[in-house]
């Protein structure tokens, strides 16, 4: 029988239901699905593609369910700083003095590139310029689910939450990579009503709604001070609880709160090194775990991560809540990485289609190369995975059948000129800072 | 004048006491020294080896105060677990069974390798068989200051710490990149008499003293329960305090105990991610800053990191102490890379002459390539050194003047051979397993 690509894998961590490890099988593609995963030797496939993948482990592409793709050009131009005066006194005011959307295009087209070179196949993004990100995942071969982020103060008169939604939804109908969501951007940087027509817009279209929420504790605070109630009581009396939610972050989330988000279609993406970063906070995640409630563990932007590597995120997270929960077998290495897959796919509503390796689901897939110092020998591959590799293992990524990291570099995009200007667009930046 | 070799950096940060940065400068190299940091159009120097640091960033040879070389092909064998149990019923019946001369010199051969090719240039090793570790270690181009662990268990009858140091300290006294010092165990693995008789050799011939303590909450009670003292307490009664010190974790530390340190020739070496991984807790680095107390970032060994990158674990380290103390500005990237380079060297008593990139000292250096989609834009070398690099953006490591890894390959072993060693004694250790 004939297919598109065969992958030979040794090691295919399938991330389904059971677990299941399989040892010297082929992941058979076709149409952009996996058709089959069989042992190696029945060579029952031939294909016009194959790939060798001695050596290596396959995971399901690496799904990141909070990000700011076209930030990329604000890494490391404002460090060591609070959430707050970061956010107000450098990232919005240089946001609102460099940013068009030719270059939130070649910044959104940088980050999607980095995402892939380090094993991620779909992102959920929170920006502005909707289309210019969706042309350039769409470049780089990386899945996206796209939000438009409302700022209530930076709505145009008679612009409503939604209304650019609704045609690019239409517009971008035939792309299989990039859909569109919406996304108020806090409690704080929202009007009520703008918050409530959200609801409106997500009812009715069926949409994830995406919002950062308590990420700090002033941010609490203040909720409290101003509605009377913490953040996901509000969340609730705004109908958010009743339909399917990204909370980005929720660090300080109470007790009280996260009873409130049992059985509901709510998930939480959680963005350890941001949060570290930015001091906000270390997110509860045993009391997450320890009341179902499903979460992901995500990059965030640059300009406060500063890198996209979700597997080091993914290790340094299982790490840092040992310590935390002072309890070593606390997020163990199968487990954590269920975070940055099957759970991640849940996260977003498409567990159907990704975020494990099983006939019928999407071919995005990650190939990590175990063929170096740094991975030997090999004992678990979980363990590996989580605590000793990071972005730099990624060999080969697949997205929707397609190859588009191979051996380490990107297929779909010329790396070089990415880097080109990114260093032009830095210099400009620079100089609108010194003005 | 000739030279023999120089490097053309786009970037130098020399980490001096004034943090240096020069643009477009070039390191001259001769006899294993630094003998001039001059800019690039001046053309003093002739040599007969150049290297070209286009889009590279030159850092001193990262220092790692803290590690177990030949614990290497023990990564991820038991993981998930406290540190007593994982030491108790893991790692030392393992070593019981599995090590021998010729297996520790392999594996230390490996650490070494790995190491280099994260940028460190110079380790500070704690574990059996110095000589085999010595040769290991001088075969790759690694330095290394190597202590004689002390286990009271394990001496032989008859044998007394420093035995086997003064024969080795002769044997390779025309080795420059090895030296020999002593390191007890820890207060729980030593007896009172080994610890005073370690604390006489190091007198006698002015050695820096290497030891766990205050690695877990437990360790400190059965100090307390023990000796009615703390643990630095009861390196204050053996005369630990007046002699060169170095303590590996000190996580359990309080006020008291620091204040002891104060003015002392001791240092601390911390691990983070060994520390949040074994769950055993996070160090008190606001109260060592606020007090003086020098201190440095080390990888410890693989069984508990699993990883020797030393620059994620640099990154790891300042995000998560600004989160911990609430303050985003704690530790910043430029203060934050001293505590891996001249504060690392202060730590083992090598400040005159390593550590920072300055004339008259050992050209131990680390070149970082930028060029790179993770590195754009670059506003600020330290940040991103810091934030978004790690081990994967060293391309080039010199050690004594020799080039030790180019291009991100080693020079002076073969990878592959390397790795399929640690298989072949992979399998053997899983075999021990299941027996």
């Amino acid at each position: 029988m004939h297919a598109d690509l065969i992958i030979n894998m040794d090691t295919i961590l399938t991330m389904d239901k059971d677990l299941r490890q399989l040892d010297d099988h082929q992941i058979v593609v076709k149409d952009g699905r996996i058709i089959d995963l069989c042992p190696q030797e029945e060579k029952r496939w031939t294909a016009s593609k194959t790939l060798d993948g001695t050596d290596c482990i396959a995971i399901p592409g690496l799904i990141n369910t909070h990000s700011h793709l076209p930030m990329s050009y604000f890494r490391g131009l404002a460090d060591d700083l609070p959430l707050d005066i970061w956010l107000r006194e450098y990232i919005w005011p240089m946001e609102a003095k460099t940013l068009n959307s030719s270059v939130i295009h070649d910044a959104a087209l940088h980050g999607a590139a980095e995402m892939l070179k380090n094993g991620i196949t779909m992102t959920h993004d929170m920006y502005f310029e909707m289309p210019a990100i969706a042309d350039a995942c769409t470049k780089a071969g990386l899945r996206a689910l796209i939000g438009e982020a409302i700022i209530s103060a930076r709505l145009a008169e008679g612009q409503k939450p939604g209304d650019q939604l609704r045609i690019l939804r239409q517009e971008y109908r035939d792309n299989p990579l990039v859909d569109f969501n919406l996304s108020p951007h806090s409690i704080y940087a929202c009007l009520r009503s703008d918050l409530e027509t959200s609801v409106e817009v997500a009812q009715e279209l069926d949409l994830l709604l995406h919002i950062h929420l308590s990420e700090t504790k002033e941010e609490v605070q203040t909720c409290l001070n101003k509605r009377g109630m913490r953040p996901v009581q509000y969340l609730k009396e705004l109908g958010m609880l009743e339909i399917p939610l990204l909370i980005a972050h929720g660090i300080w989330m109470d007790e009280s709160e996260m009873d409130l988000l049992v059985g509901t279609r709510a998930s939480i993406a959680s963005c350890t090194d941001s949060n570290l970063k930015l001091a906000s906070g270390i997110a509860p995640l045993k009391g997450w775990t320890d009341k179902g409630i499903n979460f992901a563990i995500a990059t965030d932007g640059v300009a406060s991560n500063n890198d996209l590597d979700i597997l080091a995120e993914l290790g340094n997270t299982a790490r840092l809540h040992k310590a935390i929960n002072e309890d070593p077998s606390f997020l163990p290495a199968a487990e954590a990485l269920k975070h940055v897959t099957i759970n991640a796919a849940r996260a977003l509503g498409v567990e159907e289609s990704r975020g494990s390796l099983e006939i019928g689901k999407d071919a995005d897939i990650c190939i990590l190369d175990h063929n170096s110092l740094c991975c030997q020998p090999l004992y678990n591959p979980y363990s590996h995975i989580v605590y000793a590799m990071n972005g730099r293992n990624v060999r080969d990524v697949v997205v929707g059948g397609k190859i588009v990291v191979q051996g380490g570099k990107l297929t779909q995009v010329d790396e070089a000129e990415l880097i080109a200007k990114a260093k032009h667009y830095g210099k400009r930046i620079l100089k609108e800072l010194s003005q």
